[in-house]
């Protein structure tokens, strides 16, 4: 009676959700390295910009007016927005709006976009309970080396097979994180991610949707709740994640399961996270970044004959839409990107409006980018040639992109896009101060207080 | 670039999704044969003992503790409570407690259990917006159709895989019973199910802990905020289920399609409901059936020196635990059903205290249990032979066990059941009520005042 058709069962997988969970109760407060500790200050100025910038997003509106429905307590801060909710709500709405313009952050060996359903968990759980600027950052950077780690041991065969691995691995790093800012046990702390591991969220057949922000959200959700039903006694399978019937091996036929622990409390995934400087996915940011350098190089729009881009096969599967019809269908079509590098030198949120996208001129300039695959490709790579009109061929060959490890954003970088996104939501003056608290967050000893800066007047 | 390595990749399924959102939104009120209707009455009365009957177990306390700390506003009944809480609060706990007990109900082609994740979700909505019976047991019929279709396109592949197949297809039939409640359109209707395709819940690694009854409350709760969003607008993917990276396809290797949509509107998979006369899982009632009928014939646990168990390969994958140590765990036990089914000729919630688990003469019974397995069984037989101190051989084969829809359970039994659960939360006298306002459902005006009989005084 074998009947599992889809993977050989292990029997003999390691205990990690009892490491796990003892690492994430255990572990001292900011045991780490001043750089890691920073990154975590990156990470969340980051990711609180892009939930600023959305908060008026149609989807921002579709979502708390559902939230409003439920007429839920006022606990936690919709960031960017005057109403609060329900702590379980704000992390929904907070994980929905942070990746509304798939502009957040990625940790790059996983593709996983971890601050989405990890630091929307904390943030609304933290002002709940009253907790410092300290216990949320300790929880930050542990839920998201949960969710990181996790997403080692599956990727890339779990992404392949369809699952939008922000969501299926966001749970488990939430509900860390919140077990920790509750003060949970290690055996709590473990029951919290044997719930968490039954609510894997999203797939990929979303991308292009309001839905696939929705995965981080119904994440954080998911992870949030998770830990408070563990703090009050809620029980789940002490090995739910290595189990043979359980979140691994039934959603993944790759079980690396040395990347749960090795160098556990050594090595932190945040180190490995990185921030977008464009606003859509991170498979077409060698791509633009290659014709920005192209304008860079004095190539206009109404010189070019052809565009020929050759990319890793990942970026047409993920972002092959020739004709994109709106500004969300734009940000799956590495053909609007090139001609918005190439045309603005940039590809902000504003580069992909509904107007731009259907603007004649980027119209016309994306039709004529031909991208080819070239399995020799890495990911992180692009390879552009403008033909244009006088013969002249302009060859840029980009290796990393901007915002990459080897190329990262600077934090004036990540200032000015925050104040991209944050000024025209909460005003110049808010926005700025908003920068420095975030800067001082682990010093700060009242979120309530914080939170109201992330409010508009 | 193939490094799908789960499956082949079907461009060309058929558009379930738009055809079960049609479905759903149009298909006329009581559609159908009195039979049908008749069995949602059923239903829901059985459904609804088992939540009264769990209102106080300690999953209950530990999930309303965890709703308590989000200050929820009071909306929609917890069953055999006095709280209140937000709806979406209410769905997740009623579709905790009705599962607490695997008393519930199933549907055998696919062993999910409908009404946990489907009248959770719908009671709760329906007490919100002030609906109708009517409209009650319509949600409920169209959500059960769409869970159960659903289940029939991808079990048993996925349920072999590690799904706990009533969470995973449970938020699709909660959104489609809550959309029909809502009144949405077709187009919404069809955003709702795309939604709650990127939720499926339930490992089968939870079976013996709380977090296998957390998913069906989980399920009905996410599908009740997809219908939620797509009332309000929120988008998904329209082929969310059919796509090559949609639910089906990530979820299943298995995909008949045409499950989804044979004899739409015509064949009701609420027909093929059924109701457990046991308080475990399905695939150990006929054991237990069996050893019932030992006692009727005068078989004694003295007597017993040795009770040869022959059963289908899923009794003992799914219910072989051979020593049990409290009744959670009793219940993934064919050996303690059988020696409950000797001793006391039933097996309800009370056989599987903790106390009972451990009495010696059950412990010394079910150590005489040799259960193995027989290729040739059905999973709705059992055959069992008890051997005798003085050498005799009684045996009994047991081809469809009470409760199977050869051999159902009468509406005076399932009262009977009903007051078994519902007598000691409720007071008889209301529970009597309650059962006589549960045949009358499709009558009812207005469901808060059928709420108030579900709260006790």
């Amino acid at each position: 009676m074998a009947r599992n058709t889809q993977v050989q069962a292990d029997h003999n997988a390691p205990p990690i959700t009892r490491v796990l969970a003892e690492y994430v109760s255990s572990h001292p407060s900011r045991g780490w390295s001043d750089a890691v500790d920073r990154e975590a200050h990156r990470t969340f100025l980051n990711w609180l910009g892009c939930a600023v910038g959305a908060a008026r997003h149609e989807a921002a509106e579709a979502a708390l007016a559902a939230v409003a429905v439920l007429q839920p307590a006022p606990q936690a801060t919709v960031i960017g927005r005057k109403e609060k909710v329900d702590a379980a709500s704000a992390a929904l709405v907070n994980g929905i709006t942070s990746h509304t313009f798939d502009f957040d952050d990625t940790h790059l060996k996983t593709i996983i976009h971890p601050a989405g359903p990890v630091a929307s968990a904390v943030l609304a759980l933290a002002e709940l309970k009253g907790a410092t600027g300290r216990q949320l950052i300790d929880a930050l950077v542990l839920g998201i080396d949960v969710a990181c780690r996790m997403g080692n041991v599956i990727y890339p065969d779990h992404y392949d097979r369809g699952w939008h691995i922000t969501g299926t691995t966001g749970m488990l790093g939430a509900a860390a994180g919140c077990a920790r800012l509750l003060g949970l046990d290690a055996d709590r702390t473990q029951m919290a991610l044997g719930i968490a591991a039954s609510q894997p969220v999203g797939l990929r057949e979303q991308f292009g949707t309001m839905t696939k922000p929705f995965h981080p959200g119904a994440a954080a959700r998911a992870g949030m709740m998770s830990a408070l039903l563990a703090q009050h006694g809620f029980t789940a399978s002490p090995r739910a994640l290595e189990a043979p019937r359980g979140f691994v091996q039934v959603v993944s036929t790759k079980a690396a399961w040395h990347e749960a622990t090795d160098e556990l409390g050594e090595r932190f995934e945040i180190s490995f996270n990185s921030y977008k400087p464009f606003a859509c996915g991170i498979v077409i940011h060698p791509s633009i970044d290659a014709c920005v350098q192209l304008r860079d190089q004095g190539v206009t729009a109404d010189q070019v004959e052809r565009i020929e881009l050759k990319v890793h096969p990942l970026v047409l599967e993920l972002t092959g839409k020739k004709e994109p019809a709106d500004g969300l269908q734009g940000k799956f079509s590495v053909y609007h990107g090139c001609a918005a590098g190439l045309i603005f030198g940039k590809a902000s949120e504003d580069e992909y409006s509904d107007e731009i996208v259907n603007r004649p001129d980027l119209v016309a300039l994306r039709r004529k980018v031909i991208a080819t695959v070239d399995e020799r490709l890495d990911e992180a790579s692009a390879d552009v040639t403008a033909l244009l009109a006088d013969g002249r061929k302009v060859h840029v060959f980009v290796e990393h992109a901007i915002g990459s490890l080897q190329r990262p954003m600077s934090d004036e970088d990540l200032e000015r896009k925050f104040r991209g996104m944050a000024d025209p939501i909460l005003g110049a003056g808010r926005a700025a101060e908003l920068i420095q608290a975030c800067w001082r967050l682990s010093d700060v000893e009242d979120l309530a207080a914080l939170a109201t800066l992330m409010r508009p007047d």
